[in-house]
């Protein structure tokens, strides 16, 4: 970590701080410039607080120079870590393909699904029960009654589950779902993160709408720092200026992300564009770029489904889908 | 809303959908064009899915023209919402400032800035209790013991007090709480706004690090639509390219908002930029742009402080700005 | 196009207006809606204006169905655009890599790189004569010395070249350049877009930095509309929030521009990410997202290149990317 | 400046690293950590280019501690810049409001609205003579004529004149122009800027559309570089995710500006928002701020308006906000 001191910093003043900072057990390097003076933290500086730096007197701005995340970090565990799910296995060289409909509706359309999906070659089973809509008005899905109708699916198939969690007071409710998964919209619920990090399922981590592969890493770190070593990234598209497309889906986020931490990660194209015809071109350039595997929206009924049918497949195109993914998967000399 | 449909779309299937659509008591325009033919739906469109239709095999994409919000929508309720918060009262002309620690540390510290900013002339006290931070290795708040200090100060100045909750499990913990704080993270956490829409205490809602003003009144919504009335809006500062604020202060929000809507806006300046010396630049210019009030954050030694030290004020600089404040508030023909 | 109609708008304004706008050739539909009433624009409303509609008295907001461009839209040109460069062709199944030097520095490197390139697989070669610098401090180029370098590694190896332009009063210079570059900062230098429009060389035509798909399209338009058709579009990232990548490669520009538009386009990985080991991950994604070519940076020294050294390959990285390209370009059965 | 030295990196590499920054006259201290050494640079890092140094073999990432720019700086130029147009003065207290139409359409509209907003009290006069349009179909501007109508509605009325310039080969005919303007599009066009850096006149120089502040100052240090003093920076608005504006006003630039630079600063609120009804509230915050000025619409049609209609004020509404204006501008101790 690297302090920067304000021209004509009061010596006493610097020298107060530096002991308070040698105090905590870090080194420090002087280096003076013509114009600027900076101060080298050497040590661990993970729980140094850069904003209360800041705040001194004497110092003009902080620059963090390691990463703030350790657990997830690759540099303390250099080994690409792999995620049990039921019989299956997802990172270092195993893909899995996630599918199913964005929002669970019905007995019929979920058994449905479940099979289709199957059919084409879907490793796991996804289906919304607890859905987060931006408008009150708006389907919130079939909640604990959904919840059923995915384990009756997951009976059926013998496809693992994943669902996405809204509280943490549903912990119980999901105690037969394989892989629990954490929305965008609450990457950052702190209080979530903390109850899932006791837990030992997987977990499936959103990236949130406008959140840096950083931060991303430090939710992550907050179930790692639990004792929940099972997370699996996803990444699913960020906030930007461009309209063509819901979100903007950040592709260099997959070998950052391998480079940075020792955690598999997924793609979801279906959300990353909102857009059916953008799902195959996307999911082809996920795998190119190293993914481990791939979440996709499939729906019998696209047309009256309750939530994104804009962006979900029908199973004859998830068919499709899956021929170009299978074919590319054995190209990259991955298993599924 | 407006249906824009693929060229050459199966005129049956159109008849199917527009069938449909009309059932829901839609009525329905069509408006064929050289390259495109558009159909306006007319009627109460908040309950209609875009998503939906966009699913429609006849469809190649969907606009919405009206507003998806109804209660926090000025078109149909004209007359601004002024929030009662004690005795005092936020909107239409009152102005209130919100001043206090990021978090709360000690006794000794929360009373002395109690003390100190009512003395300058803030009119709510706030206090972190329970702190959203992105490490899990960064201070978290004295949560419980926190809101006891909280409401001591409370009683020490007579000031309301703020704070912000995250966990709908809290609530009981908020009862002697003034105004609950639902922070930027935290403004899509859906199951918490639905909690707030079923009491009467008035919110602080944040504006969400990323979100757009229509999402951020579609949250507003949710505790409307729950039957509490008591919403004030905070501009807090929005993610952008730009790295040498913290955050972006979108200026624009505030008439924006006050156009859109009847709620009240405050503005947050010490969040929006992390810098102690934009404070009161920005606090100038929300006073001029139409702001309800604002929040500021001020600690007796923000070198020391175990959050947010870079952006707190110390007491000297905020009575500063509130002489600034005071003086501003006055010219606008506002009331404190 | 529609036009959004105030509520209580004065009926013989509106009249005016669309009476105004029949007077353009233009068909009108009304739908009135209980709270909006909207009028639809049907022909060609590529020369309309919006923002002219929307200074008038009766008109809330004006929305744009159709695209704006004509002459760069598949709608009216379905079959893709080939562009030839020399003996070589672009797009439709032809698969293109540029590769060089961002700054042409000497003959000798120049000559070496050109050789070294051509021998890894390399169809066109590029090189940085005139430098668009954020800082005036910053090495400039080497400007028309540059350029005689540049075709002096054509004839030694036969590679038709590519080479940025930065102003219009260069055009002459660049008599025997094979493919001229405008890059991201003047996507929107509107004089030098007429002036390309008029000659009949390709013009590889960046993305702005922070430009939406629709503007580049409408910068192409300039070019075509000008009388030359052979634009080549370039992706190189756009300016978002996350920090850990210079920019973030927009992958979905591929599928997008293929689907919108008729003309090529190729990704530029080495500006997308600033990064070396980024270069390789991106590539193979263009590749499988279904780009034309690839245009990457390659320096024989890169710790001592004047410019972008942190993004330059060596010769020999070259070479081993090059390996995956020539196998990936198989795999989606086009031909180099 | 700091460089991050990769783990376990070649000692000797390093070695020859240093050696060559110490011949180039810079200081060099070393500081190792447990997990991450670094190597600080002291002395002149102007012309130290980053991205060859991230080329090297040992080096992980550089951090820039100073500016790069040296004659915008106020660090090394503590005065402000007062910047003189015809008798008037921009900055250091002087506050001058730019007005007229967007773009310049027949010599009656010029004469009306230039009288009208003399009348009203603004200080110098706008018109666009050469238009940037995204769209080549729409109008471009009346070019060399306009310009004649500028320089006589000068004459009528005495108000020096802003016009915009597209390209270094018009400066000729600029020769009677008082203050050129650079527009967001160009604002990185380096060589219009070298051209601009010849001569003496005010430059108004437009923040581009996605541009940091840095940029910004770095566009203004090579007009500065170049010998021309006469810098105006014009915050505009900048491109995010937020829908209800055109662009989003940076307002905070204000403020970061005036802490970076000496520069004056003026704000453009009609192209900021694109809405005329949100010129009145933007141009009191920009005041309130501490701008140096304001350039505001204005068009005694603007529902004919041939450009940006849609956000240009029309005369009456013009003087109406120009009598806040004056109150506020006086309220802030500044003259006009």
């Amino acid at each position: 970590m690297i302090i920067i001191l304000k021209r004509n910093a009061d010596p006493k003043k610097v020298d107060l701080l530096t002991g308070a900072l040698k105090a905590k057990g870090l080194g420090i390097h002087y280096s003076e410039g013509l114009n600027t003076t900076i101060v080298g933290l050497v040590g661990d500086t993970t729980r140094v607080d850069e904003d209360q730096l800041r705040a001194n007197d004497v110092v003009e701005d902080v620059r963090r120079i390691s990463e703030p995340f350790k657990a997830a970090n690759r540099k303390f565990h250099p080994k690409d870590t792999l995620v049990s799910v039921g019989d299956r296995q997802i990172g270092e060289g195993f893909f899995q393909v996630i599918a199913g409909p964005c929002s669970i509706e019905s007995e019929e359309q979920m058994i449905q699904v479940a099979q289709a999906v199957k059919q084409s070659g879907a490793t796991l089973l996804r289906g919304g029960a607890f859905k987060p809509r931006t408008s009150p008005y708006a389907f919130q899905g079939l909640e604990t009654d959904g919840l059923k109708l995915l384990l009756q699916a997951k009976r059926a198939t013998g496809l693992p589950v994943v669902t996405e969690i809204m509280s943490e007071n549903h912990l119980d409710l999901f105690a037969d779902v394989d892989v629990i998964q954490v929305g965008a919209r609450n990457m950052q619920n702190f209080q979530l993160l903390k109850e899932l990090g006791r837990c030992k399922k997987p977990i499936l981590l959103k990236r949130g709408l406008a959140n840096t592969i950083q931060e991303w890493l430090m939710s992550a770190e907050y179930i790692l720092a639990g004792g929940n070593p099972n997370v699996i990234l996803c990444e699913r598209g960020i906030r930007t200026f461009e309209t063509q497309t819901r979100n903007t889906l950040d592709i260099s986020a997959i070998p950052v992300i391998k480079r940075l931490s020792h955690l598999p990660i997924i793609v979801d194209p279906s959300h990353a564009t909102g857009t059916t015809w953008l799902v195959e071109p996307l999911a082809k350039a996920a795998i190119a770029a190293g993914a481990d595997g791939l979440m996709i929206e499939v729906h019998n009924n696209p047309k009256e489904a309750l939530c994104d049918g804009g962006q979900s497949l029908r199973p004859e195109e998830f068919d499709q889908v899956m021929g170009e993914v299978k074919r590319r998967v054995a190209f990259e000399g991955k298993r599924m």
